[in-house]
Parts: structure tokens; sequence; C-alpha cells
């Protein structure tokens, strides 16, 4: 397989799982101090991903819990984060310089800062109270600090039963995700490696999946224009725009808004001939209980995901690693 | 001047603005009550105002204020809103479905409800605990009702000086852009007429409007393909697919959010010959003062795109109320 190295890979997941107890201890610091509102603060791939936490918490849980996008914070704000806050942030290079900047003024209301940093000793290493170290991963450590979170406050009694599961199988069955997808990922890249637009539509812990893989994989990576849009928003405008040719890609996923994806999916076939369904029901997922799916959906869309970048990097012979503008010029 | 009824339009802002006294007695009394979240609820273009007026908010005050995606709420839910909770909707039709049924959700939780419906004895009529009825003018009803809401909770000092010029000098002002506007409108629907995909960027304010005007307009109501991005993310991913011919058009307004917008504007030349730049900043507004222009800007943005509209419509011989699907089909 193009672009795949199951031990890495493997451990990878695996490694990410292992930081709980590291996770575990300043979460639940966090929560004997007590705090009014945690917000997760990103841009971008970062903004995305935190889009999908926040969903995800807000679907079973109380918590004052909310997305900041870290440009917004530092011209219209946010009054209401204060010294009780707890902002989360995930960084790849620890040197984003709208998180840096963000970070200055979030550190002159008190709050607490978690970082989560791929890297060691990088410019935001410097400026958040808890730091964990760790390569990629960014979606499952949100989700594994909002379940902490959860926990802590009485709202997810499976926890223990829910990460066991994770950790004895949740590695591998990523790994067989990827192997089941990977011809479909080669016949989506062949079919599309020319598109001048091509439409992503998906809700819950999936919105910020197609947003994310819309503009910072389609866009950023294999320069092909992209529209992301909610499924539910799908039906107010998007809707009229698509005809016969429209690419189009539904994101399923199993999470509590289903249902307005599996309505994109069950109208489209009347109006076009081009589209593609991702449904994550479709993969096995190997030891994982059924009610425990939809939390990991959105790993389960970007291990497909994986296999369709693979294939169209290569037919397009376009390195994903290639930017035009990106950190290459001054703005 | 193609589809302009002056005297209408007048009427019409003079008319919104005189529900004032209406919206403040209803905003007083549930000051008074006390409340710990307000809710903007919407879909589609409701939605996109709804971004529009908390991103308002947030700007100047420490309200805890929310945007609700109403399908969202009725899959994923919201424990937060509660019986003391502040729920706002707006509704042309007053029959859209996921409002109505998200309302039934809201209703079972015993928040109180305020409705803008611009026709009377609606369905969602017998769902809102207060509800004004008048046509039109969304985006100025809901920041009236952030205004006094703010005000109440001593953040809005200006208040009475505002709706005074607002009152006297708005609608006037607004005609006078539509005016001004009308040949750089024509000139930008006949250069992108025949786009097989257009961008829209904006910040702050002009953030739902760039969200809504892509959508609700060109899409449904144009047929052409766009894309919307926040201005603070275009440098995260979807710069990279933007080259000489990219059709691009960015909303710069007055608010907080300005600089991220100019960025983008102050970038584009060097990449892109095929783009626009709508600002804010270019339109007089006689007997508005100056620190008083960014609360408005989405509204000046809304009477130049009006002007495009007018002429893409005439232009591409596409009457601007057919849909395809739209309440149509059933899905």
């Amino acid at each position: 397989m193009l672009k795949f190295d199951e031990k890495k890979q493997l451990d990878s997941v695996s490694g990410a799982l292992a930081l709980r107890g590291k996770i575990e201890s300043i979460v639940d610091t966090l929560c004997s101090r007590g705090y009014d509102g945690i917000y997760f603060m990103g841009i971008g791939g970062t903004y995305a991903s935190s889009l999908q936490v926040v969903c995800h918490i807000k679907g079973q849980s109380s918590i004052p819990v909310y997305v900041e996008n870290a440009a917004e914070y530092l011209t219209t704000g946010n009054r209401r984060i204060s010294k009780n806050s707890i902002v989360i942030i995930s960084s790849v290079t620890g040197s984003t310089s709208e998180m840096i900047e963000a970070l200055e003024v979030v550190k002159a209301t008190s709050a607490t800062v978690l970082g989560f940093i791929d890297v060691p000793n990088s410019p935001l290493s410097t400026m958040v109270d808890y730091e964990v170290v760790y390569p990629g991963n960014e979606q499952l450590k949100f989700f594994m600090t909002a379940d902490r979170f959860m926990f802590n406050n009485g709202e997810f009694d499976d926890y223990q039963k829910y990460y066991a599961e994770m950790e004895k199988y949740l590695p591998q069955a990523l790994i067989d995700v990827e192997k089941s997808a990977d011809d479909f990922g080669k016949q989506l890249a062949k079919k599309h490696k020319d598109d001048t637009m091509h439409y992503f539509v998906g809700a819950g812990n999936q919105y910020g999946a197609t947003y994310s893989y819309a503009m910072c994989y389609w866009e950023e990576q294999h320069w092909i224009k992209t529209k992301s849009i909610h499924s539910a928003e799908f039906f107010h405008g998007m809707l009229e725009i698509i005809e016969r040719d429209t690419a189009v890609t539904v994101f399923v996923g199993e999470d509590k808004e289903r249902s307005l994806s599996e309505r994109v999916a069950k109208f489209l076939p009347r109006i076009c001939s081009n589209f593609n369904i991702i449904d994550t029901k479709d993969y096995e997922l190997k030891g994982i209980s059924p009610e425990f799916r939809g939390s990991i959906s959105h790993l389960v869309m970007h291990a497909v995901t994986q296999r369709i970048d693979a294939h169209l990097e290569n037919i397009n012979c376009h390195p994903m690693e290639i930017r035009r503008y990106y950190r290459c010029l001054d703005y």
C-alpha cells in the first residue's frame, strides 16, 4: 500500500492513548480547582478539531465548553475568558503566529492553558501552564481530554470500559480501516483527480472533518477547489447548485447527527450521479462496542481519507508537502 | 435603477427601527427576570444572521450569548439551554420545519422564546412567548435586541445617541449606498456572470454576510457555485488554490475584525487578478458617527450586494425567485 507504514501508525495511535495517565492527572487537577468554562482555541486545522471536540462534549454533557478562533479572539475578543477559565490548544509546529499572539492575550487574563504540542521546546511551550508533547493524533488528544472532564462531571459512566477497549482495539481497528478503504480511496482519487470543484458535506464530529479535509487537504495540499457545508445547512441553499455532474462527497458518521447526513445521502441520487458516500458504519472496528462507535467516527473517516490522499497525490503527481504561498511568502 | 423602490425600502428600514419600543419592553422584562444565557437559534439564512449578532455582542459585552443551529440542537442537543435561558429566533415564513421541531424541544425545557416573524399567524407564532411581527430587516431586529441587552448590562453607554442617529439617518444612508453602488454592482455582475465558482471572504459581522450571500444568494438564487471562508482562516489552507483567474470577493467591514480582512485584501493582488474588494468604508453614511459605522457594516454590505443581485439576475436571465429543489421536492 502507498504511503502506509503499519508499524509506525500502530505505534502512533497506541502512544497517543498511552498519554492518558498524564492527561487524567492534568484534568483532575483542573477539575479540583473548578472552572467557569473550557475554550478550545485554534486556527485552521486546530480550529476544525476544536469544532469536533466541542460537538462531542455538547452531545452528552452540560459542561460550558466553547470553540474560540484564535484570530477572532485577537480582534473581537471574548470577555468571558477569565482567570477561572481553561483554554486548550494544540499545535503541530508550536510556532503558529496567531496562536502565539492569542496566548499572550489569554495569559493576561490569567486563564489556565493546556497545550498539546507535537514538538518539544517550541515557542508555545513556554506559554502554556500544562504541556503534553507528542506528535500527531490531535483529535484523539482532544477527545481524551474531553472525556476525562465529562467523567469527572459524572457524565461518562463507561469511561473505564471505553478506554480499555480503545487501548486494546483502536490502533489495529484503524489500520484495518485503511486496508479495507484502500481500493475505494484509489477509485475516488481516479474519479475526481480533475475536479474543478468538490463539495464535502458532513455533520456532528464529521463537520469539522469535512471543513478541514476540504480546506487543509484538498485546497492546501492537492490544490483542488472545495466547499464544505454542514449537512443540515445543505438543504438551506447549497442544494440548488447540485446537478448530475456536480462532485459531492458526504461524510456519514455514527454520532447523534448521523440522521442529518443520511438525509443528504438519501436525497442526492435523485439529482446527482457524481457523488460519493463515505459511511463509517461500513467499517468493522473489531472489538469496539456499538455504543462507542459514534465517538470515534471522525478517526475512522480520517483513516479512509488518508487512502484517498495517498492515491490522489500519486495520480496527480502533486506532492502533498509543497505549498505555493503558505510560509513561502510574507503576508 | 433595476429592482429598486426607494420609498418602499425607506419605509421598511424606518418601520424596523420603529419596533424599538416594543423590543425594549420585551428585553427589559427578560432582563428584570434574569437569564443564564441567550441563544440565537437559526438555520440557513437565520443561522448566518445569528453568527453576525453574536459576533457583534462578543465584541463589546460579557453577556453569555451563543449561536445554536436548529438542526444540531435537534440531534446533538444543548443541555445548557434551560428554563432560565432565552432563545431568540427569526423566520420569514414562520413555517420552517427544523425551527418548528427545535422550538418543540426548547419549549420542553421551559426556556423563554422571543420570535421575530415576518408574517402574522404563522405556525411558529403559537410557539413563542414574545412575538414581533414585521417583514424583513432580520439583522436589524437582532442587533436592536442585542443592543438593548447590552445597554441593560451597562455595556452600551451611547445607546440613546446611537439609536437617535440610526432613526434619523440610517434609512436614507442605506438608500444612498445602493445608489452609489449600482454601477459597481453592474460591473461585478458582468465580470462574474459565467463563474464556475466564486470565493467570498469576510470577518466579524461580515463573516455571516459572506456565508449567507454565498449560499443563500449565489448558490440558492443565482445557481453559481461558491465557497465562503473567514478571513482569518483564508491563510490556513484556502490561499493555496488562488491563482491569477480565481474569482474572489472580499467583504471588508469596519468592526473589530477589519484588520483580518484587510490582510486578505492586501495579499490578494500579489497572486490574483480576478478579485473584488467591497469595503464599507467607501460609502459615506451621512449623519452616522464614525464610531458607530462598525455596527452597521453588515447592512451597508447588504445594500451593496443588493445591487449585484439586481444586475446578475438581469444579465443571466435567471429570476431569483425560482428554485430547482427547495420546497419543490420532498427530502
